[in-house]
């Protein structure tokens, strides 16, 4: 069983028939192939009006969508879409009626702006967050609300004797709970996609807040993160806010009202072979050729190449601003380098992102100068084409991922996968606990130093890129997405058996380099 | 022997004579009366000529100043001013010379703002800080440079076998280093007085900056903070971060290349009979009187009083906001209380300091609309009188101090002093640790929990107000500044016997109260 906020699928109906769109997160890329391995139920909420009727077609089942007939055609219309868009899977689809204006208050005021911008600590602390009367009322009145509805929903679909339930996600902190109260025996857990940040950002929220984040997550048997240090916080954050909780550290485990609850790490991943055959693909091949001939035109300069949405944290700012600084060092690479930014928009509604945005493109126009398209630094492609990404990385020599804080940065798996590139990696990125050793590793506010690895990686001789390479690519196939889900299962085993889940720590080799700051960088006279 | 960047005295040479300033800030007058217990040596930078010019002239010692006749009549004059300034003391003030555009680079670019900005959270991370060749080179040819020459300055005066020198703040991490270089029987004790974030903080700077700074640290045999929360994010930090340590969160010990580093906490404290004394004053007492004549006018309202610096961390905005809240929900309390914010301002040049006072402007207006300055709810007052603060203290009914991040927060402990208010306090406030159990705690963001808090200070029974009162009088009375300073002094004898320093921690009372979300705030219909 999987609750979600979001399910694999959403539902439309037109003119023509049924539509289904398939979810781009990476929560559904993740879980959209659990149902090849095992039976799933996939509980979620249902968005509109339309994912409702789709919802109550779903709930009666295949077997009376195969033997429907004449009136009863858009019951076996939903269920012919379900099988044409997660082929081969046993999987059964629960979309769950929610108020709209609970689910409005749950998803709009609580879970994305508010739980989302906190755990990417992006807010400016002195004027936001604001907890106010309306703030409490979202909380009360729609977060609790939708998790208690899925959390039931979740509870009437279990029918094995201990169930296995993995709640996904900051929308669900509190679902546990009424899992656990109405079926004691079940084994959940949790996997959060999003940081954990230090138990300082929670200390600024109310404590009744906080600590009922953190007794609905201690509902689980074990709390998923996707790195050591993120697990580390949590556990910290427990012991700082759960008054009668006890936390052994060394261990990963929770003592709390006589149970115990582990805290692991399962940097989620992606499937490694589905990745290649796309890239491998006519799609990507299109992209790859016009981005070459752009290239050609241009002199065939070397490639630096970025993937991300156009947000705050992503630390888009800062990278163009080390790009810049190695310009001014070398200014002999303004022809001999590209700067490609594969850039999405994101929340363009907010604020806080078009003033991003802004300060972004004044760097761009600052470096790009007045030159034309083909000689100007820094080119801006568009996000939104998966196509041309993957053909950028394919064609990069250095990649670029360097955040303020991501749960995971999947872009830089992606990268030595399909490419052959040095990755420039920032060691508040997710993937940093396992890439670091073969990536070049920067610290996120470190221009200077950012501007020196963009140097090195332009500069790496070709044996030590492809030694490294060679690493990474391994590490990348061997913890894939199959052994992210393998390891929450072997750990749910074990703690079904009594023992202690076996996915104690990662490897922590962020720390290895660690250069003096003196020797990394050098004032320029400017 | 103190060491620290700016000393008790600043000199001034004017047409008639030598004039000396006493510095203002909290760490002069903590350390200001130690010359009365021991003898002292207090070196510092020579901020100007003119320090540089009187430093010479204190570098030739007293018995000279008391020979000196004739042509050395500004010998005597400024020996006489360092006994005027500060009566009783054995005390021998070392003014360094530092290259002023060392000082310039250590104070303006590293110190003050950015070393500053980071401890404070105050940094929008998307934009700020950038680590460029510009901060790196001030760091090496400012910051560096001061600590050495800070620290060299310091070895010259050290006489006894096993000198005890106590380092202070956020401009001298790395000036223990030299001194232990130098002198490695030296007791070497660095006292924080500005937060120690958590390492996700330190994170995002360089590896080479933030291990210079632990490692800088690590030469001291104590390392002393404020709460025993920064203590922790200490240990944590070097966890992270210092390869070869080990660290022993329990005992509060880092075992680092065959030395052991202690780390407690020493809150900072007043001298209670001196503030008593002061507040007892005519200079107060006419403060007070004009206060109270206002009020009278007002037609005797309640007051709730705040004082501080209109800067970012102190959070004055959502203090304004809980109290517009508090005027909604009892539209009747809108003539019957005043909130009485002292402020001064500061760092006005500062774009964020700006923008900032003018949002809090902005609230200011809305909740005062166009009503006459008596009748208005919020009255602002100058706080660079601190005659006035300390009235105002005495006449409150409740004292906000309700900071997103501050080392301690002495108005704190004065109020309780020299008033008889309820004390609202958010728990990120460095005096929370001692004062949470008979003050009113908040978190920092909750606006609607601060302003359910403001409502309970005013409505408290006079009983329960004075018990609490009672206990947090007796806390501030015995955790004085003498204490403060005995504790440190008591663990260097410890660490000099080779025995654990005693002071292992505080009580940790900022847990107890913790009333859920929705017990202490409910939405009103707006």
């Amino acid at each position: 069983m999987v609750v979600s906020n979001r399910g694999p699928l959403t539902f439309r109906r037109t003119a023509e028939g049924w539509r289904a769109g398939r979810g781009s997160g990476g929560l559904v890329t993740a879980l959209a192939e659990l149902g090849r391995l095992a039976p799933v139920t996939w509980v979620s909420a249902a968005l509109d009006a339309d994912d409702q009727a789709a919802g109550r077609f779903l709930s009666e089942g295949r077997a009376a969508a195969k033997a429907a007939r004449g009136p009863h055609a858009e019951l076996r219309e939903i269920h012919s879409l379900v099988e044409h868009q997660l082929p081969g899977q046993d999987i059964r689809l629960r979309l769950t009626d929610v108020p709209p204006e609970a689910y409005a208050a749950h998803y709009g005021i609580v879970s994305n702006p508010f739980l989302w911008f906190m755990q990417h600590e992006m807010y400016r602390l002195p004027y936001e967050p604001i907890v106010d009367d309306v703030l409490v009322a979202a909380w009360r009145d729609g977060y609790r609300v939708v998790n208690e509805l899925l959390g039931r929903a979740a509870v009437e679909g279990l029918r094995s004797r201990r169930p296995v339930v993995l709640l996904q996600d900051y929308h669900l902190y509190l679902a546990a709970a009424t899992v656990r109260a109405l079926r004691p025996e079940a084994l959940l857990l949790h996997f959060n996609h999003i940081p954990w940040p230090s138990d300082s950002t929670w200390q600024l929220l109310p404590q009744g807040l906080r600590r009922a984040i953190l007794e609905g997550l201690l509902a689980n048997d074990i709390v998923g993160l996707q790195t050591d240090r993120y697990a580390q916080n949590f556990l910290a954050s427990v012991a700082s806010f759960v008054r009668d909780a006890q936390v052994d550290f060394a261990g990963r485990r929770i003592r709390w009202r006589n149970r115990n609850i582990f805290v692991r790490a399962y940097p989620i991943s992606l499937d490694p072979d589905a990745l290649v055959r796309f890239a491998r693909g006519e799609a990507v091949a299109g992209r790859r050729a016009a981005l070459k001939a752009r290239l050609e035109r241009a002199g065939g300069p070397r490639l630096i190449v970025r993937v991300d949405r156009l947000e705050p944290s992503k630390n888009v700012l800062r990278g163009f601003l080390a790009f810049e600084a190695l310009l001014a060092r070398r200014p002999e690479l303004r022809q001999a380098v590209r700067f490609l930014a594969i850039q999405s928009t994101s929340r363009e509604a907010l604020p806080e992102y078009q003033e991003y945005a802004t300060a972004v493109r004044e760097v761009v126009a600052r470096v790009n100068r007045l030159d034309d398209p083909e000689s100007a630094p820094i080119w801006l492609l568009d996000g939104s084409d998966y196509d041309l990404a993957i053909a950028a990385l394919q064609l990069a020599d250095v990649v670029l991922v360097n955040p303020l804080v991501d749960g995971m940065n999947l872009v830089a798996k992606e990268a030595v996968l399909v490419g052959a590139p040095v990755l420039v990696l920032s060691e508040t990125a997710g993937a940093a606990e396992q890439l670091a050793r073969d990536a070049l590793m920067v610290s996120a506010a470190d221009v200077a130093g950012t501007s020196r690895a963009l140097e090195s990686g332009l500069l790496m001789p070709h044996d030590e890129r492809h030694a490294r390479l060679r690493r990474l690519r391994a590490s990348v196939r061997d913890e894939d997405i199959a052994w992210w889900l393998a390891r929450q299962l072997r750990d749910l085993v074990a703690v079904a058996e009594g023992a202690r889940p076996p996915s104690r720590h990662l490897r922590d080799t962020v720390r290895r380099h660690e250069p003096g700051l003196e020797d990394s960088s050098e004032a320029t006279p400017s």
